[in-house]
């Protein structure tokens, strides 16, 4: 068994690595870190985990394999050393996600703590990157928000059938928000309401528009991506609303669109092209991603809606299954789990 | 006071006809009728009205002011003789909505039971409207999904500073389904989940597409509407992200938005355009329609948030503006209340 | 109109005391304050109250009536200079609720700031104690659990039907907790989720026990009362379940347990005893409490459950309902409002 | 591996069971049964369950072990050539828990259809009754409010700790009235409401007084048990708190109690006496019970506090937790998981 540790496993990303690792057949968490609760039982902290006989301790004992947990910034400065000493690591912060340091800067306002990691580090999203995930040392881990709207436009921008005018509207169960507290995701005032947020721009957004950019092929033309995010009162899961008009020239149908998703994805376990619009309680506690492509002919335009767990496919489950491409296990090992429903 | 008749007050819409009107200073809901439920006391199907002495009838008692919250086909041919005797109503179904049979036939899949009324039919949405709802006989209460897309799109439009290139993105409460049982509405199902719906069109977009037609002044290019409908876990409210590319050459800024938006809305009582983005709760339970406008620079487009209630401003409470207005009591009477936080 | 002045407006007593006196008609509120948002609109910090043109205060301008919607502790030192200038006040902490300052130090761990003034503080039940309150410058007003408990309770205490052994399960929307965050009230903690807390003793309890006692007249034995309460996933509402055995040698019917209690409360504008258990949806954002009792003839016990919306009849509703005695206004003035279903 | 049926997959509970029984590593399901979706691929149904490769049939195929998810009645109809053929059988309805049939029959309202077959079935609580359960062939599967209510009770009654006078107060999620539908479980209805039901008495009394029955050992005096459950707003979860005076001239102490409590439930793999109060989230979608004792000094009463996932522990994971003690494999075996969360 490849022995795991988890770098601040207090949050929600941290404990649901330490839930689903537990049904891991090769790897076993044997170290969690968590700076606040340093020095309790993991259980104390966490009852859901009672069967991990873990203490939570300030640092890391020695292990095969890391995931960082930590928020950006800090995740920077935590996994260098790792990185240094050969370790593979997974990074679920935002930390090495952008390519360019200064854009970096631009949106999480901190100067980054390690620029030069930035080449070495790898987008883990495997199913446009996979080959590349295989080799890393270091995979940064894409955002809840970016996965679900990366799958599922990929294949309509790499198909070329668009036109580079994108709106992603995204909707986010409360626990995306993390668990730190916030007047926002206080019961009373989350329930019972949706909200519109980050009206000037989310942090998300340019890692959406570096992955996209990185598939459109046309030169002459530039996309212009609209991400607005929204707050809907449920725990878990982000139901991704994709808009764009349909190529000039084009005549999509239905049935031509799922083809093409359908061919796209046809390799990744963790993808599901479905046959009626999905609901994101299909994906709840797993790590797959329904997409349903369409088009709306009198609008002449392309509509795609994903769903996923955002603490699973946005998270921890994508985070497991990058470090299996890693360490070439099975990409879904310890992954196979169908949704829990109702 | 006015005496007043509810016909089927036994849906979502009815009940809440009944709840608002034992606010208003003028109007007295003297007589409901119901099929389900008829011989039984109101108070008894729905215990929140038990200050509410009336009995559940088959027809309507004489009454000097009429809704119908029946279902569509079956409003209009009740609503038939009440006009016909010259009794104002206001009709909560689609019945009179679009002007035009062939397309009611189209969408709603039977032929008209009255188009010989459609003429004299008034659109109810004040804010566009207020003329011809104060003179009209005969109103056609607005769909809840487009009181909430039209209001936040008809400056844009009007004012000329987007293209005709529209996306609607609509978040609604589980209650705009009604009261009659359906599994997406089973509370297992419908709880911890969002999923779109009606993708290969919803009821509701002719309505939406009619009236912006109404606003758009540029004969050259015509209006292209996208409108994706969600359901997500709570009972009231309406949320719609409303995006257009901002129109060629115009260099607008999120001060200016605001400005044309609060000018167009000035002399609206139930309209505000906020400060900061709202969410559905602050609408809970009154007929307030809360409106953000913003530019996105990144991609020159412009994004518009509006919340509602939709039992409210997205039904009874529109209906109960639509009344005083026709009836020449202030717009406000007795709808004017906080919403019920948190 | 009387001026009201609402000390720490930024709970949510505070801000539902200002949602409901603005449907008052002898009452407006002139005055508010709160210490960490003095200075503010109090329509910016509670968007729902966007009609009140009112700005936060660090203290009260004059007016003819105070609610203090402070803490316990704070609450009495704010009080005290009010009562001494003559003005009369309801307090909806609990500083003046318990008439033994003892207990109140060993309940809530402080020394009562203004114990000369317990003499004089009349508990504000309406239902068990109108004539004392109408006389009263100085109103405890009740807290939430116990107006649900007492209400329950008191026919069958008072008419000595049950034994003194006396189990009160509460579950309470997480409203009642107050807008302060902590874990047990972020979003995804509480949603789908129950959970009995103060299990070593709530600090209601003793409130209650006062309260029952005052009812129990069989001075051969004390009471013996459990009270255990929970969370539950909503925002608003306290159902209370309240057990007891039946009286040695009662022979209770379900019809005479309902007689006895419509007879108690049958001048009670805001106790409605029903036909059909009630659920607390049928009290959302009214005064109402509605009580159920019954037999359960297997086991010889009284089972009584009530209704209240714990923001309402359990704070700012009931403050307002005993305002109204004390100035001599009809005493539903202001407050004769449907709840809001669904 | 072994072949499993489950006869009514179209529940929830038939599709928990279809979920769990996919992570089992010694039993597979190979046919399942529903009368209306018969012919529907069973990942059209329930998209969740989209890795199993199967069709709905009307009549199960060959296996070595079923579960009958049927509703009462036509379970045992259902049940009885099977156990006549000599297939080991899981019956999750009610029709074998009751020793009695005239007690069936009273409170179901039906002739039991199978009375000969009551005295060979086993009640499937193994914590109770785990050797009968190693040898039976036809296994009653608890209720899911008996579960909870019988773990939270046992050590106690057993132990003749209390007073044979008990409170059974029970809050369970909306999934426990099953996937038919009903205005109480119509999203708008259930949402944001806390109701009492079943106040004439509940269907499963009789099955929890039979079971506290068996373990009453005090011939003196019989148990007096009140059971009142409530529907609270989530999908899943059972909180049950129940009440008893401690027994004439005990002291007992919290330590004691939470002893007694550990060492009753020494050997039971799904069986936790948590040190805080726990809560329902804690156990979602896995077997545990968790549960916390403790004493009401000043009432001299003890409370016990116990959660379970009402479709796991209370209905299709301890059915699987049954096979595996009728099969000889390890009691845990397949239901080895943590609970999500948050």
């Amino acid at each position: 068994m490849i022995r795991v540790g988890i770098i601040n496993v207090t949050g929600y990303a941290g404990a649901e690595l330490a839930r689903l690792l537990y049904l891991h057949p090769e790897a076993e968490v044997t170290s969690v870190s968590g700076r606040s609760a340093a020095g309790k039982p993991l259980a104390e902290v966490f009852p859901h985990l009672w069967p991990l006989d873990l203490k939570i301790s300030s640092e890391l004992d020695e292990v095969d394999f890391v995931f960082s947990a930590l928020p950006h910034g800090a995740s920077a400065e935590a996994v260098v050393p790792l990185v240094r000493k050969g370790l593979p690591v997974v990074d679920i912060s935002a930390d090495f996600r952008l390519s360019d340091a200064a854009e970096y800067q631009r949106w999480y306002g901190v100067t980054h703590p390690a620029p030069e990691l930035l080449p070495k580090a790898v987008y883990g999203l495997a199913e446009l990157n996979r080959p590349a995930v295989r080799e890393a040392r270091l995979v940064a881990n894409p955002g809840c928000y970016p996965t679900g709207a990366l799958l599922a436009l990929a294949p309509a921008v790499k198909g070329g059938i668009i036109e580079p005018d994108i709106v992603i509207d995204a909707k986010s169960g409360i626990s995306g928000a993390g668990r730190s507290l916030g007047l926002s995701y206080h019961y009373a005032e989350a329930n019972e309401s949706v909200a519109a947020y980050a009206m000037e721009g989310h942090r998300h957004l340019p890692e959406i528009a570096q992955e996209l950019g990185r598939l459109w092929s046309k030169a002459e033309a530039s996309l212009r991506v609209t991400f607005q995010p929204h707050l809907v009162p449920m725990t878990r899961g982000i139901l991704t609303t994709c808009y764009a008009p349909v190529a000039d020239g084009r005549a999509l149908t239905k049935a031509g669109v799922h083809a093409l998703y359908e061919d796209f994805y046809k390799d990744d376990p963790f993808v599901r092209v479905t046959a009626e619009p999905p609901q994101t309680k299909h994906t709840w506690g797993n790590n797959l991603c329904l997409i349903y492509p369409m088009v709306d002919r009198r609008a002449d335009r392309l509509v795609v809606v994903s769903c996923i767990d955002n603490l699973v496919k946005g998270a921890a489950g994508q985070a497991i299954q990058n470090m299996n491409l890693m360490l070439g296990f099975p990409e879904a090992a310890g992954l196979d789990l169908p949704a829990v429903y109702p």
